[in-house]
């Protein structure tokens, strides 16, 4: 297998945008595409996350349709669907069709249009993701997954749910300041002052878990252009390499031990960092799935970078903030950034590139320019998990 | 890139089953697993094609829903959409993760539950995989597109409707002729016999198509193991080789110069071609994506079978059919078989494995026992195509 690295990546902005998810494809991809130096000849497949094109504009078979509108000619082009994981499968999968030899110069993007659908069709939707027989037939949604994975975690660790839901106020805290630095961001220049009591006193959607301790809904498109590692320097001098990639499945809760440390997402991180040599120590940027408080939490547990138990008072001491290591959700997150389904993934790897590249905006960067980063990406509740690992040196 | 082998494969009845698409996903690969002497520790990531399980039970992000169900750890688990060919994307795309040398052993299905949710349901569903925008809106529906086929085909070849209807008959003629001789077929031991008649004066569906120049809504699962060549013969005595795989898209039908030659089928098919080595003369035995009977014809030309304007004259004269050269869909076709969607596509490789290996269907196996078969699988209105070229010798 060969090296790949990303040669150019974009983003649109996150939020209410009103535009067709193949606008929203295509703005991220043409962006993405004139960041790397290459035009439509280039480019020999293309892969794309999409959640719910089918549900909210009746497109399903998207990829094809993309093709045609980027006037890529009739090059092969995969809809890849993992819930919130899509877009982090779909570079995954792109990167292997590099690393395999068999292309040198692909397009892998996701979008979604997530925030026009409004809140209660997208909520219905979302749930799909969960087992229909297992979980889907009880009506849990996704506010309760975490809300659960909140007390259990309380209760385990021994931590009074009051003392814990501040330690959390301080993820929403910390990515809605990042997020309110970020041009790209749904809420940029909004809420990047939040206070504990913030947090707290703000509408209960499932408790524990507070209005601000959840990420938004989001229309958006992100979009990355991938080469064999060889090539790279003749189209960007500065290429980011893919040094790893994981993914793990994990079935329905109730079959789990534990959802606080799920399995599948010790599994995936695990993979990736073998792959990459390297370990949680070695990771300076990390982008994590921070769709609620306590999600963020127990994902920097099970990917190594604290103890378990220990992830939540990590980002109430600021270590995980710019200046602490490692630095997690410096674009935002889905917190601050916004959370466009499909696109999330990618949007990720976009973030981490910015950072590894010394590009980050204003504010977030974290210097000295960081040499590795990792992505962090969950669809449904832990169902589908996948990871990236960055760096800006060839292994 | 390693060279990539079948050892195993099944598929379930196809019918009205009144399963659910876990229940169809397992019971195809379990059959599976059982013709590969594979156990769950042996596979090492799953890819599924699956196209309408959000609409009917509100089941998305299955990929890993199935790992737990088949008790396959934490294994990665990607599903596929591009319409009704999801299921040759999934097997393509599985075919390079083992190609690449990333995993030795993997499992690839697809799926469906189409014929339980009613005509009316999943015509409006299978419109989605035209183009929202520029098809959508139009109210076409594939009866629509294949009609639009079929009179252009009239028109530029200068064949009169009514001898091409005739010609179209024997499509269907011999694919359910085939289908009635398979007992996983939905229409196992029904209209084996049908004359040119049955089919001209059958209810019109969209005019010239009447109900038996289309084929049947279905549920139904199919699954294949893949290994590394190099480690095939521990497991199965009978491997089959992948020579080729190809995959194209289009676009919306309004961009395309003519619906009879789409540009995606021949890009698609050619990329098989030259990697396997191969031509359309080499191919013994085909299973066609025959959704309609102007299907079929138009796909036998633009695979290179036959000159653009012959393949009409070609079924009619049994060119075709057991006994001539390539036989096409001798195992009934989505026709006769059945096309239950996400499965078809795996369904076509299980029934070229089985030709392969000579044990097809009695009195649907070809003899000699063919060397080379291909399958061809469509997606939306020519939006999605991909092939695959199965070969009972190594390259």
């Amino acid at each position: 297998m060969r090296d790949v690295a990303i040669i150019g990546s974009a983003q649109t902005k996150f939020g209410k945008l009103g535009k067709s998810n193949t606008e929203l494809f295509c703005d991220a991809s043409l962006a993405a595409m004139e960041d790397a130096n290459v035009s439509q000849k280039d480019i020999e497949a293309l892969f794309v996350g999409n959640v719910l094109g089918g549900f909210e504009e009746g497109q399903i078979n998207i990829g094809g349709h993309l093709v045609g509108a980027l006037h890529l000619g009739n090059i092969p082009a995969t809809r890849f669907e993992g819930a919130c994981c899509s877009g982090t499968v779909a570079f995954r999968d792109a990167f292997m069709w590099v690393a395999s030899g068999f292309y040198d110069i692909v397009l892998v993007g996701g979008m979604e249009r997530a925030m026009i659908m409004g809140t209660p069709f997208s909520t219905r939707t979302f749930a799909m993701a969960n087992d229909c027989k297992y979980e889907g037939t009880t009506g849990i949604t996704f506010p309760g997954v975490f809300a659960m994975v909140a007390r259990r975690y309380s209760k385990i660790y021994d931590i009074p749910l009051d003392k814990l839901r501040e330690k959390m106020a301080h993820v929403s805290m910390k990515n809605h300041k990042h997020g309110a630095l970020n041009p790209h961001a749904q809420f940029y220049q909004k809420m990047g002052n939040l206070k504990v009591e913030d947090v707290l006193n703000s509408t209960v959607v499932c408790d524990p878990l507070t209005l601000m301790d959840c990420c938004p809904f989001s229309d958006g498109g992100a979009a990355v252009v991938l080469a064999s590692a060889d090539i790279a320097r003749r189209y960007t001098d500065e290429p980011i390499y893919v040094l790893g990639v994981g993914q793990g499945s994990l079935g329905h809760m109730g079959a789990q031990a534990d959802i606080t440390k799920p399995a599948s997402r010790v599994f995936s991180a695990r993979s990736a960092f073998k792959q990459a040599g390297l370990g949680p120590k070695d990771v300076d940027v990390v982008e994590i799935h921070d769709c609620f408080t306590s999600a963020e939490i127990v994902a920097s547990e099970a990917m190594g970078f604290f103890d378990w138990g220990k992830g939540a008072d990590a980002v109430e001491s600021g270590q995980t903030d710019i200046g602490g290591r490692p630095v997690i959700n410096s674009s935002g997150g889905l917190m601050g950034k916004g959370h466009p389904i499909g696109a999330t993934g990618v949007a990720q790897v976009h973030a981490i590139v910015e950072q590894l590249k010394g590009k980050a905006p204003n504010g977030n960067q974290v210097n000295p320019v960081p040499e590795i980063g990792m992505t962090d990406t969950l669809g449904g509740g832990f169902n589908t998990i996948a990871h990236t690992i960055l760096g800006r040196s060839r292994r």
